[in-house]
């Protein structure tokens, strides 16, 4: 393997927020420095960042700059504008590459990618106009899902269909964008795995998470997660397939369902992920940390468990409930630094850990 | 108790080393920002600091307006100029408070202040002069060692007696800076506890560990410490004795000899220590962040500990064997940043997992 990143070199990050403000401190934990490239003013990771570049991604000689005083870069989420990579992958390596960026993108070519590794999805079709949809609807039936194909998070950019009769409001809720129509998926529960890959081709993943969403936002993820032996080690080798098959360097996470019939993937993501926040406080080595060793080409470390944990996100006013979990025996906050709670906002998240050993 | 600092307040801090930049992370992750006051450039706590000041302790214009930008102000090191510390505290709260400085600013200070609570320590006595040490050393005899009263540390300013003979150049090497003859303590361990008091007066203390020292500095620390269940908790009284004299507020660490007739005092230190490092992997809170909770009025985390750990220090060329350790399992690796590693230097620490639960 290649030689490690020198201390003190600069790790260049892609977006300011929360993730952003976990992986620096990471970065800082093995001696580099961080430079945060985000559009927004007075971003989460700005507090624990060597240095901030605030512009937005269509600035050419901003890009330029930022990554001139880089060297690597890495990113904490994954609409980053074509253009804008394309220019700061012509100065610096990006890990993980651009195409886990393009497939995770666009939920078909990410379903694509999935299918065609021999990965089980739920049933999809292409959907850009009311015939298409009819003819998907046909296919697919329902109950299932209209989800525009980019730029989707946290359940926006979604239209629940019930019976056929939602198919124009759904339609419209796109908004002329593309979109996937996605069968329902009849799940007992949904897991998460978190895997790395490091420079020299090493996998490793930490133990599957079951979370919990509320309003389309995770709302905990548990560890262990409630799973045969059967469907843990599955789990974890439907990760490093999709890890070898990217060359990914780096930390993914990939959320599945659990069914009846076997996993299915819902999607994947190419960084770090809410539903590992859990390692902070139940590993040795954080996916935060396991992130940055894999793309400042060190081996990755030990993610093996030690604890059982509760992760429980801190949305919106659930900030105000700070003094009742720092009142609370083996109970570890993790807040942003965000200074207005909005709702839907992530402020924190709390590591509840159920059981040492 | 008090509120709660709100979030996004300001925690001043003095110092930037190592210790500054462990608190800093630790701040950040309560939803503090921290500003860093240091006279040397490029201070390792800068990487993770949201803002920085360069000035000497000299500087009042510069002492007043980092107070000014702060809410509360805590320290990494205990040789703050008494001016400077005027200047600061007419402007904000300083915790832990002056009284803790100021005595562990001075050996005979803090023995006298240690033996009038009823605890033990070496034998000592103040020397100023040649007939000083004289009658000292008839007192205490040899061995012993001769330590200047302020600013020693890492073995600094000290010199070893083996004979009577000895004393002409152990009072040379103190350079007529005012001095503390100690008596040799013949201990079986030395052993250290790091304790926290909160704002309301509520006090926890970290399992002992127990250290091993190399050429004056800190090579080892191991939890649990070789200790009886007396010893034990005879440690853990001490330390709260020692806090609640203070009416502290934040993190102690408390250097003691194992004896065969008990435990004796070694010194205090108002700080985060070197010591305590392995609660960043053995405790779901750490003393960084324990040391902040205090600061800024929260309850104290839980510090019980979930593991058996070794913090190994990286001295100098020690860093060298990073990549070695990055291999290694239940093995985390905490590097400060800094760019060139002079003997003696202390570059990182490594925190080895003994084992779990």
């Amino acid at each position: 393997m290649s030689e490690m990143l020198p201390q003190g070199s600069v790790v260049g990050i892609l977006g300011g927020g929360q993730l952003g403000r976990m992986l620096s401190v990471a970065a800082a934990r093995l001696g580099y420095r961080t430079h945060i490239f985000e559009p927004a003013a007075n971003p989460p990771a700005a507090d624990v960042a060597h240095a901030v570049t605030t512009a937005p991604y269509e600035d050419k000689a901003a890009l330029a700059a930022f990554a001139d005083g880089t060297h690597v870069i890495t990113y904490e989420f994954e609409n980053i504008p074509t253009a804008a990579l394309d220019l700061l992958e012509s100065r610096r390596p990006i890990r993980p590459g651009r195409r886990a960026l393009a497939i995770s993108q666009d939920r078909i070519l990410e379903k694509d990618f999935l299918t065609g590794l021999g990965l089980n999805c739920a049933h999809y079709a292409a959907v850009n106009s009311a015939a298409d949809l009819d003819s998907a609807l046909t296919r697919i039936g329902t109950p299932s899902i209209l989800k525009t194909t980019r730029l989707g998070y946290d359940g926006k950019g979604q239209a629940r269909l019930t019976t056929p009769a939602d198919a124009p409001a759904a339609l419209a809720a796109m908004q002329g964008a593309p979109a996937v129509l996605e069968g329902f998926v009849n799940f007992t529960r949904e897991i998460s795995v978190i895997a790395a890959r490091s420079a020299s081709g090493e996998v490793a993943a930490y133990d599957p998470g079951e979370n919990v969403h509320k309003a389309g936002i995770l709302h905990t993820t548990t560890v262990p997660a409630r799973l045969t032996a059967a469907e843990r080690s599955d789990a974890v080798l439907i990760a490093a397939r999709v890890l070898n098959a990217l060359d990914y360097v780096g930390v993914l996470g990939v959320e599945l369902f659990v069914t009846p019939d076997g996993l299915l993937v819902n999607e994947i993501a190419p960084r770090v992920h809410n539903s590992g926040h859990w390692t902070q406080n139940g590993c040795a080595i954080d996916q935060f940390e396991q992130h940055i060793r894999a793309v400042a080409r060190w081996p990755l470390g030990d993610g093996s468990r030690h604890a059982d944990v509760e992760m429980l996100n801190l949305i919106g006013d659930d900030i105000l409930r700070v003094p009742e979990f720092a009142r609370q025996k083996d109970t570890a906050i993790h807040l942003y630094g965000k200074a207005e709670a909005r709702p839907g906002r992530k402020m924190g998240h709390v590591n509840r850990i159920l059981r040492k050993g």
